[in-house]
């Protein structure tokens, strides 16, 4: 048997759909256009080609995009005043701090520094703590409006307009970064999932993986989680992005999993495509909460 | 095989021999007495309880106590506006508000007002967000300090002090609440366990249960957990707090699991005397913290 698809492009197509009435909607009703403004210090080539996809994006929307940048010899009084100066701007409805920052910059006093109304990256341990607090879906959320890290937040996405049941079933999330692992955690337990976080230290992670009824891969490895981690007609999310000889694959072995898998999301045009809408997605709700 | 008894009891003798160390040296060198502020609106019999439990602690340890009560009709704002006085007063260095709170009062709202540098009780989203971010323990932490609630760093306190083995175990914790279950999981992540979350919703309560190298029980369901869903050896934490016709006990059939377990904490005696001790802890730390 060979694993549906979760076409990430397709998704993406109909998402496109669904913000740009959105953006069109509240450009009518405010004359207001939602805009981010991305800050960097320095010229890390990873970060400099994120910026220009965000910015593509943005534009194609008619959303709005500021760049804001620094020199890699910017100090943390430099990088927090501008972060300041942005939360103070009422254009500009999101922010994003690109990592990494230069050396000696405490990350953790810059992502105090945003105003929590404006992290669409929810990075603002605000953010971050109202995600872990929130209550499970039915119940009232107990918890004041919060953001969701965009890469997870597709992940969720996909799992949801693909009808995959969740509530009750065994999820597990294999690493456990601030923007990935964690917080997909997270929302699968305000799913109601049973959820496991996997990590480098686990025992056994094959057997771990292999009780998994949604396996959610976001480690960093190439093609790591093998056909035989995976139990038949799971579920499976790839956030992996590697690059090997220059090809674009997961941390799944996608070709051994995709004869295992119930339903699996291909790198590239899987969880990627959906990255950049759901942080627009995330604008334009800051946006709609600070006109509000 | 009988089980281990792990003795809250005598681990709170020991920690409160530290505490008192702690408080001493403070008193010496600052002239300052570590002081929490209660906040209670109405009169919640278990609240009232409580609150006499943790002023007795303070007294004994020469810590300092203060009772702010409200009538059950104060209003939000009013609320708020205690706690924004408490949080400007730098004689006091903790504030817990406690829950329940009067009908129509929004908690998240209250918990919001706190600020974080004297929310000894890890409820504001700031804390509960640090703690979600946390690195694991060897690392730089990245994030800014904060406070853990006091029932699951008493229980973390318990595993560390009997030497429990952590790293790379499986850790299973039943039950979700914001105050054990979750905070408790964050911890275990952090100390590179393999964590599982399960809750109400789970599927196969009593085979997940029995994966666990450590279970912890946090459910508020008296001995739900049974002999036969515990692995031999495990190490169980049990929180629990329920009262079988005026006996108090746990959430694990203590009788059952005491066969089976290799430790095993018992109810009464076990995770509660390290509670209110973490508590008066965590106020000495937030003095600590604001006069330095």
């Amino acid at each position: 048997m060979t694993a549906t698809i979760l076409d990430g492009r397709a998704l993406a197509t109909t998402l496109r759909g669904e913000l740009d009435e959105g953006v069109a909607a509240f450009k009518d009703k405010y004359g207001i256009t939602p805009t981010i403004a991305v800050v960097r210090a320095g010229e890390d080539p990873a970060s400099v080609s994120y910026a220009k996809m965000i910015q593509k994006t943005f534009d194609k929307r008619g959303m709005g995009f500021q760049l804001h940048t620094l020199p890699e010899t910017a100090s943390q009084d430099e990088i927090v005043a501008l972060v300041a100066r942005l939360n103070a701007d009422e254009s500009v409805h999101g922010i994003m701090v690109q990592e990494p920052l230069p050396k000696g910059i405490d990350e953790a006093v810059v992502k105090d520094a945003l105003s929590p109304d404006k992290d669409v990256d929810g990075v603002h341990p605000v953010n971050a703590g109202r995600l872990a607090q929130v209550s499970p879906v039915g119940r009232p959320p107990m918890v004041g409006p919060f953001f969701v890290p965009a890469t997870p937040a597709g992940g969720m996405e996909i799992l949801k307009r693909y009808n995959v049941e969740i509530q009750g079933k065994h999820a597990v999330v294999v690493g456990r970064s601030n923007i990935v692992g964690k917080p997909m955690a997270l929302l699968l337990l305000r799913e109601n999932a049973t959820v496991t976080v996997c990590h480098s230290r686990t025992e056994d992670l094959a057997g771990v993986c292999r009780t998994a009824d949604i396996l959610c891969a976001a480690v960093g490895r190439a093609k790591m989680i093998k056909g035989d981690w995976i139990k038949p007609g799971a579920v499976v999310i790839d956030f992996g992005v590697n690059f090997v000889e220059g090809q674009m694959c997961g941390d799944v072995d996608f070709d051994e999993a995709v004869e295992v898998a119930g339903m699996i999301t291909p790198v590239p045009g899987g969880t990627g495509p959906m990255t950049n809408l759901m942080l627009a997605l995330n604008v334009l709700e800051a946006a709609r909460r600070q006109v509000g």
